[in-house]
């Protein structure tokens, strides 16, 4: 008997995956990339699919219900985006315990629709069910691309620019902050039980902690995606060679990039781009803000790498950073640390089966 | 505050999608049928999805897993089916808890992969997360079809045939006793704990039971879709009016394919197909076949409409019963007994939310 945790989630999925035949002449692009890839006629078809549950990714301790649907959709318009398509359509299946009340799921639901609306995609079926135990999420997006403009990981060339968007390590900074307050609240609840006002002046204490920390609680509670730097790269007449967007923290996915490249990597850490809200956080709570930067996840933001000859197109473009450059596999997937020194890469990540 | 049986699962669905707006061009069918019809190019596009909580859905004390990923695959195919369309890619998510091993997960998974090499679909992508409780499965299936070919709900018209295949029923017979075997070898097994000899006497008592009604526990264990019928009908250049898979009860599916035809229908108890099997264990277990065959669901029989002027070319087709005709709405949805009474037609269909 194998424990999965023996494995990982990536091992797991790739032992699972490793030998899947493709029977469809319409599969261009299965298992392995931010999405799959299908040719049904004029445009190519993208498909992705993302799962949250209850007590895995989201605590409703703190997550209110409306910021949860408006993620769980916009996370898979990013996979679409970090293929260089357009997200178009989703389905959205739920599984729902008892304790959720019509109200509740409306709620949910209305942050979903936001999300909808706000990308111009369409909610188009889905699966509504009862379960024994929380709540459950899942969604599958559609999405579209010419076939020359999609972008997949294993494009990345040596010399390539390596670039982030954004900031990094901002929402599990949000995370963290989340955590820390609900802590603190559950031990001052249990200390003044029924004492209404304790509750009043706790919540007015509450407010005050997450003043000037409200960036934080948004890349965590309510993320976007960037369609703006798709748009914009296109505007600019960029392609980029490589690209996924940042969900389990940047050096797990330069190392999918690298070995699907099969190339290496150095990137410095004083180019990666940190929000100062998210600096200030980790002073505060005695953490090293570039390892949050590199193994934090959720930030969404996307990660590319692109010719060196598109450089004077990129510099103009706001909220892209240029953090490394690639090159051949044998140099090994490198961190340039501010002295110089080289730290080999290694995705810690978002393991949820090694906690 | 609305709890959420006070809907039900439909009424909450009708709720959530009722004003969904429609942005994409693309998008040519959402919420309401067995899939969503995209228009991407030469052919039009499909996806439905389905999900599967442990617990609510199925039992693992007495579903191996194998079957369990066969069954998850094909009743999404099965929804392809119903819009007369061909179901090309999956996606698969799974919810672990940390009591599952890697090799429980590769014998869910090859369950998953017998289902799409049988009906020659590819697994193109999904996602794999750890869960607090149980096993949640996912899938959402892609389709094609030629947009003059697709069959929905509503295109039903006075005087059409009611047909259905297969047979009713019988998968939830095939639950009903497993069901009562489970509970049997629950009761004998807190009597006899750890009499070993006891053990292996009741496993063949057990398979003692099941013999000669193996192809009830078939149909609830390992349903097949009828991609046999689609192919026929085409082939006999029929082309149904208005069609579903019958996965919630008969009685639940006609009254879908009548509100959205704007219709009424007849059908007809005596010309209800029922498996030998299903009406011997009914009768064992004192139950009402007809009930059983109008309101159990996972039959993922197909059921249809089409012209009557299709009469003969209908009848040499192997499997398919006509079982009563589409009248004008103010008729009503009626069951015509044996001795020719009326009984209106009421969604029973398997409400998971007012057990």
């Amino acid at each position: 008997m194998t424990q999965i945790s023996t494995l990982g989630e990536f091992g797991l999925i790739r032992q699972l995956t490793d030998k899947l035949p493709q029977q469809q002449p319409s599969t261009r692009k299965g298992v392995g990339d931010d999405a799959a890839v299908m040719n049904f006629g004029d445009n190519q078809v993208l498909m992705t699919t993302d799962m949250l549950l209850e007590g895995i990714h989201f605590n409703l301790e703190y997550v209110p219900l409306k910021h949860l649907g408006y993620k769980a959709a916009v996370v898979n318009f990013s996979d679409i985006y970090a293929m260089n398509g357009t997200p178009t359509q989703i389905t959205v299946s739920l599984g729902l315990s008892r304790r959720f009340t019509v109200e509740q799921v409306e709620e949910l639901y209305s942050g979903i629709r936001l999300a909808c609306e706000r990308y111009g995609v369409d909610l188009v079926g889905g699966d509504t069910c009862a379960s024994l135990t929380g709540l459950t999420i899942s969604i599958t997006c559609l999405g579209t691309a010419k076939a020359d403009e999609i972008v997949y990981r294993n494009g990345a060339k040596e010399n390539d620019l390596i670039c982030v968007t954004g900031n990094l390590g901002t929402a599990y900074m949000g995370l963290l902050l989340l955590e820390r307050e609900r802590q603190a609240w559950t031990q001052s609840d249990s200390k003044a039980v029924g004492q209404q006002s304790d509750q009043t002046a706790k919540r007015s204490v509450s407010e005050a902690v997450f003043e000037g920390k409200e960036y934080l609680l948004e890349r965590q509670l309510k993320p976007e995606a960037r369609r703006d730097i798709i748009a914009k790269l296109r505007k600019a007449g960029i392609k980029p060679t490589a690209m996924m967007d940042v969900s389990d923290g940047l050096s797990s996915e330069l190392l999918h990039i690298c070995s699907q490249s099969n190339a290496g990597c150095a990137v410095y850490e004083d180019k990666l781009p940190i929000d100062y809200q998210a600096a200030a956080l980790a002073e505060e709570m005695n953490l090293n803000i570039v390892t949050c930067a590199l193994n934090g996840g959720e930030d969404y933001e996307l990660l590319f790498t692109c010719s060196l000859s598109d450089y004077e197109k990129l510099v103009p473009i706001d909220d892209v950073y240029i953090i490394g450059h690639i090159t051949k596999p044998e140099y090994g997937k490198l961190l340039i640390g501010r002295n110089g020194e080289e730290i080999t890469l290694t995705a810690q990540g978002w393991n949820a089966f090694t906690e």
